[in-house]
């Protein structure tokens, strides 16, 4: 559930959402773009929580990688519905990742 | 709740965690913590979401103001005690922010 196991330099999509109230046809559309995300060249890995915001943040190995992802076409057609029918507003940022700290028990 | 009034490069903290089932004094010091480094020199904003896992973004002008708000009193004692109390497991991700989009309707 959280992504361990990565070691800079690599990139984060922080992807930052507020949803409308009908949200018919996210969940399914959701969980077939992180599938698809998945089959992806450079993707690393995927971390995500909601509620009264979303965060979803998508880790890849290079930006070209990033870039190869967002046009994809079904990823594209997702999006435009995504305006259309389920975000009200939405932040996407894209960053390099040059440190980082884990903790467990 | 988003932020989208930033402008690439700065930079962005990316806190991931599973905490522990019994949060006591938890939110309590969350809260404390968001209040406190909305006060620190280069804050530039928070995001925050949870459910199964929880995910905090930060956005902060300078590397350094980054390195100043980790080496503050309060903030490490808080940090101490998450580890002895509250967290399970956390990733901290430090990142440079290249590039940003909105959507908003």
């Amino acid at each position: 559930m959280i992504v361990n196991n990565l070691k800079p330099p690599y990139y984060a999509v922080i992807f930052s959402t507020i949803t409308e109230d009908n949200l018919e046809g996210y969940f399914e559309t959701a969980q077939k773009m992180e599938v698809l995300a998945k089959l992806q060249k450079g993707y690393l890995g995927i971390e995500s929580a909601r509620n009264e915001i979303g965060i979803t943040v998508s880790y890849w190995q290079t930006l070209e990688d990033i870039v190869a992802w967002k046009n994809n076409l079904e990823h594209t057609e997702a999006r435009n519905l995504g305006r259309v029918k389920w975000y009200k507003q939405y932040q996407l940022r894209i960053c390099k990742v040059e440190r980082e700290y884990g903790f467990s028990k």
